[in-house]
Parts: C-alpha cells; sequence; structure tokens
C-alpha cells in the first residue's frame, strides 16, 4: 500500500509513456515463454487488460508461479510504447508484489468459456469475468443517468417505503414481513394470527411498487422521482421474472397522458444516448458477446439487429404514438393474426396485447419504438383516468423491440367520485385507502406518472437475455443465495 | 393543462418581469381586501411562495371561496415587480382555474404551527408544509451529490440484495421474509418449519448492510459503493433508530485504514458543501426553524452552534485523527469524568464509548470532527483487520458535533487464515459463508469500506432532531402506515 495505485482506465485513456506506475488488479492470463512473461491486469476500472512485462529471471520462478489466472498483484514499472500487437502501451515491471494466490487446481474462473448457467451459481465470482463486470459498469452507468436526468429537470428523489402495510396493488404477491418466529406465531382469541403481537402490530408486506406513495409526495413536491427495490412473490421461473428488482418511478402533478409520453420517450432517449457516449468499450465487447451467442441459434432466432442498431433504433426514431384500438385493427388484419401465426390470436377490442403482439408493431409493423395508450378500463389498475368514452382509461405502454413493453404508465384519476367508483367496483378497500383519497379530497390536481422496471432497461441496453444476468444476486423462485 | 406551466422556484431566480406566465400549485394561504386577494402560492420547487394578486371584482366570490389553503390552482397572468414587502415580483392574475379544493373544516394543514408529533401522523400530508419539502428537496440533493461524488470518482454503483439468506452481522435483528400464509406454517418432518417449501426454498431475511456483497463486488471492480435500505427489527423507540434506513456503503479494493479514512472525509465535506452550495434557501429556513425550537429549551439544552456554523464546522477543519488509546486517555483524565458528570464513566481501556464521550472529544476537548481508529478488538465486528498488536482492529469511527458517530468503518481482514480464526472464535459459522470466504481464498486483497446512515447524514444537514423527520415515511416499532 505504499505505492499509489494508478487505475488502468486510466492509463490506457492517457497512455504517460514513460512514467513510472503502480498498477493493481487481478490476473486474466499469463503467458510465459523462457525470458519473459506476459501478465494481462484488470483491475475492474476498465474492460481493458493492461498487459505487464515480466522478466522471468529478475523475479524468479518462485514469485511468477504465484502469477496465474485470478492471482491479485501489484506491479511497478515504467509504461512503455507496446511493440505487440493489440495494445498500445504496456507495463516493463520494476517489482512485483502478490497479495493473494490462486491456486489453478480450485479457483473456478479459468480462462476459458463458462456458460452463463455456471456463472450463475457462482454469483460472488462472476463479477471478476469480462461479460459480467461489463454489464455492472454500464448498470452503474444507467442508475448514474437516471439521477442525472432527473436532476437537471428539477425532480426529486423520493425514497417511497419497502415495507408497509398498504396491499392494494399486491394482488397477493406480496411478500411478508415479520419478526415473528415462524414456528411460534402467536394467535388472538379468534384463533387467527395476533399481529398485534408482531414488530409493526399490524400485517406488513414488502412492497410490489412505490408508485402510491409516489403520488403523495407529487402532490406536495409537483415533480418527483423514486428509484428502489420492489418484490413480487410470483412463481414465474421465466428469463424475464425476478422476485426482487429495481423500479424507477416518477410522478409529476400538472402533467397529463401526452406529458407523460412525452418526459418517458425524452428519458429513454437520454439514458440511450448516456451508454452509446459513455459505455463505449463496454457495449463494443457485449455486442461482440452477443453476435457469438447468435452463431450458435438456429436462423430464426438470431437477432435481426446489433446492439448498436437497436439503441440507434430507439435514439433516432420519433416513437410511435397509437391508440390501443388502433393497434387492435392492426393486428386483427395483420399476417401474422390471419395466417394464425400468433400464439395468442387477436379476436377483439377488449384482449390483452402479449409480447408477441408489441414486438409485432414495433418490429414489423411501424418499425419504431411504440407508445400505445388509452387502454381498455377493464384491464388496467384502478387509479389510472378514465377517458369520457366510458370504456378506455388514459394508460400508456412503451414498446421496444426485442423485450416488448418497457414502461407502463397513466394520468392517474385526479376526481375523488370517479375514483371512488372505480375503487368500489373493483373491491379495493376505500377506507383502509383513506390516506391515498386524501390527495383527491384536499387539492387534488391532475397528475401522470411511469414506471420503469430498471433490469429490464438493463437488458434492452446490454443485450442479454435474462434478466437474473443483468443484476449482482438475482432473487428468483428456491434462489436467495449470497 | 392548455397551459405551459412555470415552475416558481425559475420565475423567483429569473424574475422575468412584464412575462405572461401560468403557474400551477397550492395554496398556503390567501389574505383578502374588499377590492383584492393575495394569494401566497407554492409548488414544492422552493420553499418560498410566489403572491399572486387577484382582482375580488373581476373573479368574484364564486371562484375566490375556493381558494383556500391547500385548494391547487392555475393562476396566469402578467409578472410585474411588486410594490409590498417581502417579496419582489409577483403576478397579476388574470385567469385563475381551480383544480381541487381543501375544506377549510376538514383540511388538517391549516396555516398555524404543528406539532412534529401531529405531523407524524399526517405523513402522508406533511410534505406539504415547509418544513416537509425543505427536508425532502435537502434529502435530494444529498442523495444526488453522493451519486456524483462516487460516480466522479470512478467508483460503480452496486445493488446489493435485499433479501437474503445471509445473516451474519444480523445478530438476530434481520426481519424475517416469507411467501407462507402466517396461519398456516408448513412443517417438516422434526416438527420445525419446512423451509423448502417457502419462496426462496429456505430461511430468508431482509438485509441489515451490504457490506458482505459489497466486498464481492469490490473484489472484481475495485471501487464500488451502495446506497440502499437497510433493516433492523430492533425494537427501539428513540430519535435514533428506525427499523428501515437507507445506507450508503463503500468499498475499496487495494485501500488501507489511511485511504479508508481520507475518502471518508472527503466525502463528508463534498456533501456538507453541496448542501451549502445547492440548498441555501431551505437551509436558511430550516436554521430559523432550529432557532425557534431552541427559543422554548432550557438554556442548557440549546445549540451551541447554529445550523450554518455546524456545517462551516466540518466543511473547514480537518478532522483530528486520534487513537481509540488516546481518547481513552483523554476521557479518563477529562473534567467530566473525573467529576463523575457521564452518565457512564471511563475507567479502563476496551469500554465502549458512548455518544457522550464521541461529543465530549468533538465539542469540548478537540473542537474538531474527529475520527477515532484502531478499536479493541473485542467491541468490534469480525471481518476487521487484525493489528499487530494482538489487541486492536484497524477500525474508524467519524464523530461528528451534535450527533456523535457518522460514520463507521475499517479496513478488512484479507488474511485467509487470521479471518476464519476469528470467525470460529466469535462462532460465526465459516461454513455458510463459504461464499465470502472465497474473496480471501482466490485474489484476495488489502480493502476497506465504511458505512453512513444517510438519514444520520440528512439529520446533521437539517438539524432535526428526530431521525422520523428526515425519511418521508418512516418505520418504527408499530408502525408502518401508508
Amino acid at each position: 500500500m505504499r505505492e499509489k495505485r494508478t487505475k488502468i482506465q486510466e492509463v490506457l485513456a492517457r497512455e504517460p509513456i514513460g512514467e513510472e506506475l503502480t498498477l493493481m488488479g487481478w490476473v486474466r492470463t499469463k503467458r510465459a515463454s523462457k525470458n519473459v512473461a506476459f501478465i494481462a491486469l484488470n483491475d475492474g476500472s476498465t474492460i481493458n487488460n493492461i498487459q505487464v512485462v515480466a522478466d522471468v529471471e529478475q523475479f524468479g520462478e518462485e514469485v511468477l508461479k504465484k502469477v496465474t489466472t485470478g492471482a491479485s498483484i501489484a506491479a511497478t514499472g515504467k509504461l512503455v510504447a507496446s511493440q505487440g500487437a493489440g495494445q498500445s502501451c504496456e507495463l516493463i515491471a520494476e517489482s512485483i508484489e502478490v497479495f493473494g494466490e490462486a491456486d489453478p487446481e480450485k479457483y473456478p474462473l479459468q480462462p476459458k468459456k463458462h456458460s452463463l448457467e455456471f456463472l450463475r451459481e457462482i454469483a460472488h465470482l462472476r463479477l471478476r469475468t469480462n461479460t459480467f463486470s461489463a454489464i455492472m459498469r454500464v448498470r452503474h452507468s444507467m442508475a448514474f443517468a437516471v439521477h442525472q436526468f432527473f436532476n437537471d429537470k428539477g425532480f426529486f428523489y423520493i425514497n417511497t417505503p419497502i415495507i408497509t402495510s398498504s396491499d392494494a396493488e399486491g394482488a397477493g404477491e406480496a411478500f411478508k414481513v415479520t419478526n415473528f418466529e415462524l414456528d411460534a406465531i402467536p394467535r388472538n382469541e379468534e384463533g387467527g394470527v395476533d399481529f398485534k403481537k408482531d414488530f409493526f402490530e399490524k400485517e406488513a408486506n414488502l412492497t410490489v411498487s412505490g408508485q402510491l406513495e409516489g403520488e403523495l409526495a407529487a402532490m406536495a413536491l409537483a415533480e418527483i422521482y423514486t428509484f428502489g427495490p420492489t418484490f413480487r412473490a410470483e412463481n414465474s421461473n421465466t428469463t424475464r421474472h425476478l422476485a426482487e428488482f429495481w423500479m424507477i418511478e416518477p410522478e409529476m402533478a400538472f402533467y397529463d397522458l401526452k406529458d407523460n409520453m412525452d418526459l418517458a420517450e425524452e428519458m429513454l432517449k437520454y439514458l440511450v444516448k448516456y451508454a452509446l457516449d459513455n459505455c463505449a468499450d463496454d457495449l463494443a465487447f457485449l455486442e461482440k458477446r452477443a453476435e457469438e451467442e447468435d452463431k450458435n441459434k438456429p436462423q430464426t432466432e438470431r437477432a435481426e439487429m446489433t446492439l448498436t442498431e437497436r439503441l440507434k433504433f430507439v435514439l433516432e426514431n420519433d416513437f410511435e404514438r397509437v391508440t390501443y384500438t388502433e393497434a387492435i385493427e392492426i393486428l386483427k388484419r395483420s399476417k401474422p393474426n390471419q395466417k394464425k401465426k400468433f400464439q395468442y390470436l387477436i379476436e377483439e377490442w377488449g384482449a390483452d396485447l402479449q409480447s408477441e403482439h408489441e414486438r409485432f408493431l414495433v418490429e414489423k409493423h411501424f418499425k419504431k419504438p411504440v407508445i400505445l395508450y388509452n387502454y381498455p378500463r377493464d384491464i388496467k389498475a384502478f387509479y389510472m383516468r378514465q377517458n369520457d368514452d366510458g370504456k378506455t382509461v388514459g394508460a400508456m405502454d412503451i414498446l421496444f423491440p426485442g423485450i416488448g413493453e418497457i414502461i407502463g404508465g397513466s394520468q392517474r384519476e385526479e376526481r375523488m367520485d370517479k375514483l371512488t367508483e372505480r375503487m368500489k367496483a373493483m373491491g379495493i378497500p376505500v377506507e383502509e385507502m383513506s390516506w391515498y383519497m386524501d390527495t383527491r379530497r384536499f387539492g387534488s390536481v391532475p397528475h401522470s406518472g411511469y414506471g420503469l422496471g430498471f433490469e429490464r432497461m438493463i437488458q434492452f441496453v446490454t443485450g442479454m437475455g435474462n434478466i437474473r444476468d443483468v443484476i449482482p444476486f438475482p432473487r428468483t423462485p428456491g434462489n436467495c443465495e449470497f
């Protein structure tokens, strides 16, 4: 620790040829000839390794045999222009300190291709691979860009509660939180669970969305956003579902549905542009990775666009804004519907759209990202603003290539009578929600908001097919390791 | 919604005298003379209201009687220089639209002083008060500053898991997470809880700290930070404890204890400077508020420094770095110890320090923020690096005026044998933690990190005495409303 570490990212960007530097990191590979060892060193600051050149005679076998894949070292020496192909500079080592070895017989991450399934099993080590370090750097950049975007616009970040007694949206899919010993649940006189004895003195759940509390804040601060974990105890073992995932939920007073769409489109383009501007090396690596993967797939399953093309597809197109009713007409008349190629055929107005329909609209019909709006009231949530036609609500979903819905939002029903009526019709306990109703009772305003599943966005930007690979420690049925 | 809203914050900053504007917000107060009504309008973008002037004859009683405290309106008109005291400009209303009324008989936030206790009961509305909107804007700024600080330094934001099967640090204070119906817990053949039937197929908790998983990420990406919710099922009804709170936990490979202290001091100063630079109006309001509160306290309990003085105390002093051993000597010889004024007298080396001791060191002895380091091993966690003296560990706590400890951190024990030995001595199940041990088994490096309780920091910056008032929806024993 006596020497000051210089980051490899900085060295490769600045190329301070001739300078004396100390690099610290983990060995990716070592190639040794009789006289010289070439060590590819990575410190997590960039996808790119730097080559450290060590004279075999000078350092001796004793030291160099510890320098294996996964070992951590500090290398001090002079940076020189590189003679070899594939790198512009390299470090000629004058001293090497081995911090920690990595027994090649035991260390699982040897330099060969590992399956994503295998790497999920060792999620505590997979961040040391090129693929996962690239994903996590992109994830960081996207999180920062979210905060930057909203801060620049004067939105306020609000931490809505994680533990909540509100389950209006949970639909029975909320995890329960308790301080009881599960083998000694206290009972009340009627034989039910005596929640009065629990920590919160009532039933408590993990939040499924911060929206309702976000609305409370928007009725005071006008423009707010949340960015936090949300939870679903949904027994779905798919590539699109996690039990624990991060959501971004802006909520804005004085916004109608069009304002809501404008903001969502602007935000998505900002995030994509930020990735292109700030994550070029990682995206190039991930694009190449996706292309390699595609080679092992049958022709029909291969991506039609490269990663960069998909990102530019979002950035460079105006999103097509189409009502649900128009979309149903398009889908009814579409070839895959006529020829019964859709798994779910579209027969009448009111049908819920599936991913196959959303992707058809985006990829085949409009060839642009699509915003569908004014959905049938009966397939949407209670808080969405009722349109004058008596059958639709001011909902909007944004559809992307490859993944379908990426954002869902709506203008909220701000009229007390309409909201109460709808809640009663849907069996939602109005009395228990009196705190929510107070926002309509006192100083109610037209307002709107939407939700972006952060991991869906990271999947889109990284091109990763399985949502378990874009969060450090995925939680799914049967899995909460680490 | 036809008119474009201009934010009051922008109007007051820019003062576009003569422009036609539409303002939207909530009425704070209305004063009416025979001919003119003066409406103080706030839209959450700033602590400051803007005055809207409405001609009584023009708008009529019917409209103006709806314009009461808490009602929401849009007012369109021309901005003019103000004749009245206390404001530089005001809007002469040409049209007023009332979005939502707030019946003065029912709306709880009438323009008078409300106690913080009362406001906690209506946390869903308290964000509409000056005090809580100011706190939440400061909280937003501090959250953004955290991300900005670490992003600028090339740290990566990592989302460590919220639901976890790891409880090494929980000490029995972790909330349990389950998908079981609590009145029908399945039993296994031995009569215990059949966790195999639960969602995660094993016992699951809410995280008490992201540190251990943060270390995994630092062993790959070198410099990372977490910023997320953490939980304690601790039955503490104090002004310093929440069951759900947000933590910032940076973790850095290749950092020793001194590097750790340097980073923490730099971060705290950055945050304080950011608040002073970006939250001047809100801080001025909060400072005045604290002074008013102090007037009702006995002389001895009043703050010795104003809010601004406390912030500058942090910004302008080099933090004093003192070993625990030196601090004990100072405390033993101190007047309050000699005269038995401390509630807990300091008698010998090894004693745990209380808030009264920490504040004495900061406020009376050094008159600077203090970093205490090299604590007795036996009062600190298993993962802290053991010093060569055989009795202390490389821990460090940062102490602030008014609140005592604000940051706790350490260099981590990177030596496999030392760590294993310590875990065994403390009864921590090494086998269950094999994923954690892998970081020491493979490519271990010296590393350090610390934790900052975000709400403690917000308390310090806003001067609020009760931690329940610096988070939108506090969770405490018996309370998980909203």
